[in-house]
């Protein structure tokens, strides 16, 4: 257990959503270590207004001109940024970005050039512009760290090991609500039955992203840009208890896993401390007697051809983990509104990657018109 | 993957046996990084005569004097040493204590003189002199790595954590042939019963051990001496499939456990490249769908009570391990002989273990005199 001398300065994109506010919490009890500089929310003033108080950021950021206004009004003394894209510009220690979508791409790759550390859960970033990231990750000399449990435990197990020691990445999977469906079954998903989860507490995209194996395929994505490995390293295994946060095997014959009860406050100090560790107050104590039994399996590609469709987007490369990504969001939005059938998700995911004519090397730009289109392209008829 | 760029010095007390030729198989493949300085034996001559022409040392010992004699013919060149003590003595990079029995004691508390590293195989040593073992230790700051897989895996989840970061060791125990037997049905079992392991193959003593969990209980005061945690830190878990080799919990909600196929070459790498890492060719590549159920148990106190009396050993310490490991062995070698029945072993610790008083910090020759008055008090009557 390490205690930093000096506080580490901290933004935080994305601070009124589930990883912000974790985060937050994990501050509130640390305040020796973390200062925050910087807080983005989206659309969640009150909350926003709360964290202002406590933590007395330099600079904030909230989507609406309105609630700028009003943030100013109220603390005349904190700088109000228009965007992420300036809060991203701070320098600071460590960003984290817990903003969820394609709007954290931009700034995500600006934090790169201005922060010591990216501490980073933003999905779509790491699947659609990974060529990017490491980019500028290695021209800057930044830090990128996940905070994905799964990504988080690979990165721990990893330790001291170097790339070439690395035999495969076992990249766990809870299954979601559907492991046990049949085919037949999975035609008939309704809405409410794919948003329940077994284990982990989430947003509706997420939730439904994790029933499809759709959020397994973004992880086998994110972890090719985090590691480095070739596809045929990273291989999935549903573990429906969701115990072993993920496990990587090397070449002297061990296997590392990174285990616990399922608490992102875990994974995000993890993100915040590396390599330095700190004691903290999980909701629940680990205790190995009461998982019994772990269960391993392999994914069943037929009925979750998801999976298969990211290994093939990630093979493919270059614009086409975008088109992957940008498909699902707009197909999971049409479910969300209940104006297409479970199945036909993955169905839209590979008809959109069959059609797609590859951009190689894709430019910032070009990332962002493949997503804006094809959400036009589903734009849903519902207001 | 590190390749040291200068070769290692080698000993190993114990070459013939299990460990010492599995250690060798290893060397054999990596003539670069290791190079076998002495080497000691017990009573296989021959065996030593082929590691001594395949691996040149420039020490030997061997038990008795004719054997002595004949090596000496044979490799004039060779410096024949008068025992074990004695190859302790000579200077190394590292010395693998694979010796098994008290008989290791002096020469491995010699070697922490003298050698660099002492990577420690031999149980009792770490069990009877824990104390003197942490003294040597610290005295000439000698590296003290486990061979133990159990102990082994430990020290890989500990990795750069601090002691004070550890929640608890989750020691892990196949749980033996027995671990399903009634209590009536561990009354009647056999020699031939006991003798069975269901997981790894080893010698007869270590087999029988581990059917009365004395071998767990052996670990656990081991763990003690190695990690220096309370008792109440150090946890026995069954598990049947000995995947897990063990795991530590730690104070920032992480669980690292260290997995793979049970194949001792593994960790004796692992002793010998601490804290580097190099490929090994294992008997069997680790496949985690091998084992689609791992299961976790709490140890059966009633079932299993000599655990229960290794803990009580450990936290009496002093001279109470010696005599718990003593007693345990002189119980063993006349259930071996079928002299007394199977739950007797466990009755013959308890016994002396009640009997005996505790010297405190007992020195060498107070431990000696304690195994040698055990076992002369158990003498097999046969010859």
């Amino acid at each position: 257990m390490q205690t930093s001398t000096q506080a580490k300065t901290l933004t935080i994109i994305g601070s009124t959503g589930s990883i912000g506010t974790q985060a937050l919490n994990i501050v509130r009890n640390r305040k020796n270590d973390f200062e925050i500089i910087a807080l983005s929310a989206g659309s969640n003033f009150e909350l926003l207004v709360k964290q202002i108080q406590e933590f007395k950021p330099k600079f904030i950021s909230i989507k609406s001109f309105a609630d700028q206004k009003k943030i100013q009004e109220l603390f005349p003394d904190i700088k109000v940024l228009k965007d992420i894209k300036e809060i991203a510009s701070v320098n600071v220690d460590i960003c984290l970005s817990a903003i969820v979508g394609i709007a954290g791409l931009e700034a995500n790759l600006i934090a790169l050039e201005n922060a010591q550390r990216l501490a980073i859960a933003n999905k779509e970033t790491l699947v659609a512009a990974g060529h990017l990231v490491n980019q500028k990750t290695k021209e800057f000399n930044t830090q990128l760290i996940p905070v994905d449990s799964e990504h988080v435990a690979i990165h721990h197990a990893l330790g001291d090991y170097k790339k070439n020691d690395v035999k495969e990445i076992l990249l766990t999977a809870s299954g979601g609500p559907f492991r046990t469906f049949s085919l037949a079954q999975l035609e008939s998903v309704t809405l409410e039955q794919a948003l329940q989860h077994p284990n982990w507490s989430m947003g509706a995209k997420i939730t439904i992203d994790s029933s499809t194996l759709v959020n397994k395929g973004l992880e086998v994505i994110e972890a090719k840009t985090l590691f480095d490995l070739d596809y045929q390293q990273i291989k999935v295994v549903i573990h429906p208890q969701s115990i072993i946060h993920s496990a990587v095997s090397f070449v002297d014959g061990n296997t590392i896993a990174q285990m616990g009860e399922p608490d992102m406050m875990v994974p995000i100090q993890y993100a915040l401390d590396y390599p330095n560790k700190n004691i903290i107050q999980t909701k629940k104590d680990f205790d190995i007697f009461a998982y019994p039994n772990l269960s391993f399996e392999k994914p069943d590609l037929k009925k979750f051809p998801a999976l298969a469709l990211a290994y093939e987007a990630g093979n493919l490369a270059h614009s086409m983990p975008a088109v992957y990504n940008s498909a699902n969001e707009a197909a999971v939005a049409l479910f969300l509104q209940e104006e297409i059938k479970y199945l036909q998700i993955c169905n839209i995911i590979e008809k959109e990657m069959q059609a797609h004519q590859i951009i190689k090397n894709p430019s910032l730009e070009d990332l962002l018109l493949i997503h804006s289109e094809m959400l036009n392209k589903y734009k849903t008829s519902k207001v």
